[in-house]
């Protein structure tokens, strides 16, 4: 089959992509550029952010395969091909990278290593209280893959964790996570807050979800929470959260997504005590093992088999 | 029994350890000032670095029960009564703390969050890659109590890790962690530096170890490794570490113990940027749990039982 790789990469990280697919493509043919094959012989496009328009008048596309887990930007795009399947990044070694930034964040909250952090710039010796893992109710929003893998690790080191999905729909198909209480709909969500002191977004992008992190939902945690924002920077409402720090509602926010990427320099987050920004780097496709998912995924519609990781467009993820 | 509870406590930690011991000892009379009771008539003493000579002439002691994990320096007091059992503290929760210090230590080195921080405050946004777990070897040097909580919590998150202890004599005697790999002796010691990322010093104070991660031990790393040391300053020659910063052989190190506490203010690693400093912070007793530990020894002692966690005097731990 013709395959096209488009969007936007850094030229390293394009050789990088081209290498690692072929590598595990090596029956099929992959263009870097559209121009160099044609528009109708190209069965599938392999993407990372493509600009708007860049898979219009592609009459036998057959599959359009997200290098990215999350697709919000994809979905923006009026002239996406409708009807053709869209498949989302599902992989392994990002999902773990996700849990381990999550972990990361969450020791740090718990045994106050940020409070630590700005005490060592003004060379202030000066020991806190410490909490254990048991006392630390995490309440992670999203259930989906990643999710998931943060909510498995974080209840693998003994903290009570709860999670969080939008919609009860379809519940019974929900694959349990040892340890972790799964809840559904917004008045489980109220209850829930009132009881966390670590709160860790990884919902999916979506009109229903955009802005929910909001004045009133950071009302409903206990005073001093902590904050983590691993999604999606539309989740949040930037100047709520400004508010809800200078009060001490969140005691401390780890960002690593922002309404504007990169962030602006004169933004007030960067110099914030009470925030630790990341440069959207808390979970990166790893080339190795997702060349391997886009190929798993390729040789299933080579063969007339299902494919994974479809995005159903109505729910936006 | 009469016990006695003494040494160098907040006013705030000495109530705190004095309600946990009553609660746990209801039958015994704990006091808090030795003038309140005949020297004859104390069976043990519960110290917390008690200032030294503090403990001389008291006929009647049975046992000299530590609040503190680390005993070199009540083994360097010496009028320390030679033929009175001597116990440490093994507090679970407090092993734990160091796992949690020790983990989330790793897993800032290995995905360059420290670096991130330092970007934070030049307000700049770079991505750097991302390493993932298993790349990762890492070296914990000690495998007592806390050696071997840190060795398997590491583990468990998929990096390899080997743990070494100086002496080899009693190896059949050791109790082995999954995933880890056990090593002892100085060859040894030299063979497994050259493969280690990560170094993490958990050894026991003692004229044998002190002094031991100098210039020759961190240049037997990998250019670029991390140096975490939770164990204590004297381990280490800060001159030597300040020398491998300076030139890349070390990376980064995380500090939470030094030459001198509090680390006085003038000192080079408060502002250094490839050093985070920890105010002896990494795991404190639990006076929950630990006075549980306590009481187990004094019931045994009033039964006439074993005691447990006892110091091997020569050895020094």
């Amino acid at each position: 089959m013709n395959l096209l790789l488009v969007g936007e990469l850094e030229p390293a990280e394009r050789s990088d992509w081209a290498a690692a697919l072929r590598l595990a493509l090596p029956e099929h043919s992959l263009y870097l550029d559209r121009g160099e094959v044609a528009d109708a012989s190209l069965d599938v496009a392999i993407v990372a952010n493509p600009p708007p328009g860049s898979l219009s008048d592609l009459p036998g596309l057959r599959l359009i395969q997200s290098l990215w887990a999350g697709v919000d930007r994809l979905l923006g795009d009026p002239t996406l091909p409708v009807g053709v399947p869209l498949a989302r990044m599902v992989d392994p070694a990002m999902n773990s990278a996700m849990a381990e930034t999550a972990l990361w964040a969450t020791l740090a909250l718990q045994r106050g290593f940020f409070e630590y952090a700005r005490h060592q710039r003004a060379s202030r010796w000066q020991v806190h209280g410490q909490r254990r893992a048991d006392e630390l109710p995490v309440l992670v929003l999203g259930f989906g893959q990643m999710g998931r893998a943060v909510a498995a690790r974080l209840a693998q080191q003994g903290y009570p964790v709860s999670a969080w999905r939008r919609g009860a729909a379809d519940a019974a198909n929900v694959e349990l996570v040892a340890g972790v209480r799964v809840l559904s709909g917004a008045p489980a969500l109220a209850d829930a807050l009132a009881q966390t002191r670590i709160l860790i977004n990884l919902l999916p992008l979506t009109p229903d979800t955009r802005s929910l992190i909001d004045a009133d939902l950071l009302a409903l945690l206990p005073h001093g929470a902590g904050l983590v924002n691993l999604a999606r920077g539309a989740h949040l409402v930037e100047a709520d959260l400004l508010m809800a720090l200078a009060s001490g509602q969140i005691g401390h926010a780890v960002l690593d997504v922002f309404q504007v990427e990169p962030l602006p320099v004169d933004h007030a987050f960067w110099l914030h005590p009470q925030v630790t920004v990341l440069p959207h780097a808390a979970a990166m496709t790893d080339a190795r093992s997702a060349a391997a998912v886009v190929a798993r995924n390729i040789e299933a519609l080579a063969a007339g088999l299902p494919l994974q990781h479809l995005v159903e467009r109505d729910a936006g993820y």
